[in-house]
């Protein structure tokens, strides 16, 4: 199986008992190149989410796997006919739902030397330079954000798994034995309570589901107009709890909320876990990246004090899914909660310092995700990242603007970051009394969700919604590195038109 | 952003604010798929594991990330100057270590197309093709394994995420309400409870770690001389456990032990759980791959009778990392564990059955792990995939009986799979009684471990260890894709090769 000249006739290796011969490999693998370097030069021809029927597309492909082994040249045929088509393209500059996980090219390209390198990260010794690339790429981005050597870290999947790890490391770290004894049926430990606000992700919640603390113990802290925790607020739901004989282990301030991109007020939040010797860890995964941009830290300002980050380079990075940052002062107390290590995974034969990775999370395997993250930072340079980030807060901040100049339309939150959060409300209704009007409030939000969903129907862009105070409400969220103000017009053209085609008569009973 | 001519002078994308274009992207991947390919094609010319030194290999990297933008070439000079000669080459045909999880270049080429398509699967919205064509190909897996169309399914990224939602849904079906109210201060809730082998693989305790069962509650039953749980003794465990007032709930059986791929009785298991009204969760993330083979299925006869399963495709079938299958007759209580559906993720304009698949896992993101699977099903086949499984089995019983021959060595344990277990006892040292002599039993340890790492410096294959009854014993895990008998008679000849550099004097006091 050694090296072939280039474009010599390959064997049947269908036939064989082993794997596809590297001649066929490379020549499927030029192949995709250009698919997918066509998909991407012609994205924008796409509906950014074709409108599909729920259920359609399954029957499209055959029910049974093939007896027979299939030709490269008929999957990837079949590829471009029922995989593309029936895609939401990520990729598509007109997405702006949820955050977008943009796919910069540079990152795919990593992603292609990670699945041709096959590492599995979970010892030292089963990758060793994933290992340490691991050290030197979470250390090239604690500097690029600002962060004091302090925090030592690794990449995860998922920021729900970044974020259950810190938690299952604040249990540990309160002392309640939870991964060694559990937590149930022990009389010396009380309800161990996590604090986030109303809007912190639903990830917190899945963490206290999964980890045994309960949905019930994630207590929920009521936010100030912009969307912020009320650090007093924080302060007397810990003295209830403490009172109430519960047992506070966490809190979780969000730096860049899902819904709004609100900014927990993170200094007053580690003044009080200081003083209540509680975990403080912070959720930034989507705005921690704008920590990149010197002048965008200040916004972040306190968070160095947490004793645990996650911030998602999948997210407002490009990097492509999957990638978590977490960042932790406190790894001691993530390998007490996580590390369970028998004899097949030992190490015998090395010496000198060794991180295994896999002590420190809930998986034991664990891809090459630093690969990517060196081919990107290198790729776009630092200031290269720190230019698009700016640009796309630059974009979200103007757009906001515009958008609180015409009289038909709200920005209903703070936009520091680079997603805009707004709703539909006509001047003719006069003055804000009337959204304490259940009717006229239902038949805005019906008109919103109308709009939305008329946008999202031109295939242009891609929007998605969420509700605040209970009400109806559009989310932008910008920060596509493919996504230019040509973009950002259109989606705001694209808004005024579906609103300009409502017909709702507010003075009907 | 259009296609351009192939060839055509990019721009220079890295002064712009957007990404690379695509044409720099196409050449860039033409490069990457050519030094892939000649990696593949010249693998054996790499040592399987390198000597490094641990902290050897970060140094190497520059110590911060770059400011401006640097070209791909001296990108990928340095991913062949510093990535390829410090990794451990999974790929290479003599990794025999763990479990291989060998990388076919078909998969290869599924991951090169998930990374260009770029998907997030966790909502159907999110991705319809990535959720439905997960369907199709769970389904797919499913019926190959032949197992009834009772179970449902999806991918998660590794088994002990596989099995953690397992025992989540366990630990709901068992009605502890754990994920809403916690476990923690509740006088109603007593001990949950967890049986599994003594030989059950790690990934079991760290799930009860996460899940705030804790260690001391899982309950680790003996083996009998093949290294299978005693139903007897499991029976009596749960007896003992009932009247201390603890409160059992799921049993674990491992279809292919990580230390000898020992097969659990699962039908005698079975009874016990159904009999107990207890969660059968069935750990096959190595062995279930067999079943693919109708000769080798009666292995695994019971299995059908689980509530969950898990098979890793990214270890026998050589899909690579990461793809764990998730099979289960219990869909709803997966859902009861771990579904929490905020207001930003719900779907409003589509109508017809949706699944949303992260309403079951811990995660929210999801990779589009479908694909690959999709792609490597239809180019082996599934006559390709058992063909090169009943081989594997072939190659795994030759050896094991050309060792058993050897009167110098010694197979412990059965060898029902592709994975053999070996140890070096010298015929000189006459009957077993021997092994009962502590000294003589750590200067046998000591010797098969210099045999082991002797064999590993040659780089021509890669072993791993474990230990059974507290016994050093060599692993030989065959499997590897592109593993052919030449690899096996290599690996066989450098371990005898290295037992005759053994002069261990047993004599000596």
């Amino acid at each position: 199986m050694g090296p072939r000249e280039p474009g010599a006739a390959p064997e049947d290796w269908t036939a064989g008992n082993g794997d596809m011969d590297p001649e066929s490999f490379r020549a499927a693998g030029h192949r995709i190149v250009d698919i997918l370097a066509d998909y991407l030069g012609s994205i924008e021809e796409f509906a950014v989410l074709p409108q599909l029927e729920p259920g359609s597309i399954a029957p499209q492909f055959t029910q049974a796997a093939p007896e027979e082994p299939e030709s490269i040249e008929a999957i990837l045929a079949d590829y471009r006919a029922l995989i593309e088509p029936n895609a939401n393209h990520w990729s598509h500059p007109g997405f702006m739902a949820w955050f977008p996980s943009a796919n910069a090219a540079p990152g795919v390209l990593g992603e292609f030397l990670t699945a041709g390198i096959g590492q599995n990260t979970f010892l030292w010794r089963t990758s060793p330079v994933g290992t340490e690339l691991e050290t030197v790429v979470v250390g090239w981005l604690r500097e690029a954000l600002g962060l004091p050597s302090t925090f030592d870290g690794f990449l995860t999947d998922t920021a729900s798994t970044s974020s259950l790890i810190a938690l299952g490391a604040a249990r540990e770290a309160a002392g309640l034995e939870a991964a060694s004894r559990g937590l149930a049926a022990r009389a010396d430990v009380a309800s161990p309570r996590v604090y986030a606000s109303v809007e912190a992700h639903s990830s917190i919640d899945k963490a206290a589901m999964t980890l045994g603390i309960g949905r019930a113990n994630v207590v929920h802290i009521p936010v100030d107009e912009s969307f912020r925790m009320r650090a007093d607020a924080l302060m007397a739901a810990i003295e209830h709890d403490r009172s109430a004989g519960h047992r506070p282990i966490a809190i979780v301030a969000t730096l860049g909320t899902t819904n709004t991109t609100a900014i927990d007020p993170v200094s007053a939040i580690a003044d009080i876990a200081e003083r209540e010797g509680l975990w403080l860890h912070v959720d930034a995964a989507y705005g921690g990246t704008a920590a990149l941009v010197p002048t965008l830290r200040p916004l972040l300002a306190g968070w160095e004090r947490a004793q645990s980050i996650v911030v998602n380079p999948h997210k407002w990075m490009s990097v492509p899914f999957d990638a978590s940052l977490l960042l932790t002062t406190r790894m001691e107390a993530l390998r007490a909660a996580f590390s369970h290590v028998p004899e097949y995974l030992r190490s015998l034969d090395q010496t000198g310092p060794v991180r295994d990775v896999s002590e420190y999370t809930p998986q034991l395997g664990r891809r090459f995700r630093a690969l990517k993250l060196w081919v990107m930072l290198r790729a776009f340079g630092l200031a290269g990242m720190r230019r698009r980030i700016a640009w796309h807060v630059e974009m979200a901040r103007e757009l906001a603007a515009r958008i609180d100049a015409d009289p038909d339309w709200v920005v209903v939150a703070p936009a520091p970051f680079s997603t805009v959060c707004v709703r539909w409300y006509p001047a003719v209704l006069g003055a804000p009394r009337l959204v304490d009007d259940p009717v006229v409030a239902e038949r805005l939000d019906a008109a919103n969700q109308a709009i939305m969903e008329a946008v999202n129907r031109t295939g242009e862009v891609l929007l998605s919604h969420t509700r605040l105070d209970g009400r109806f409400t559009i989310r932008l969220a910008l920060g596509h590195i493919r996504g230019e103000q040509r973009h950002v017009d259109l989606a705001w053209e694209l808004l005024r038109a579906a609103a300009a085609d409502q017909t709702i008569d507010f003075d009907q009973p």
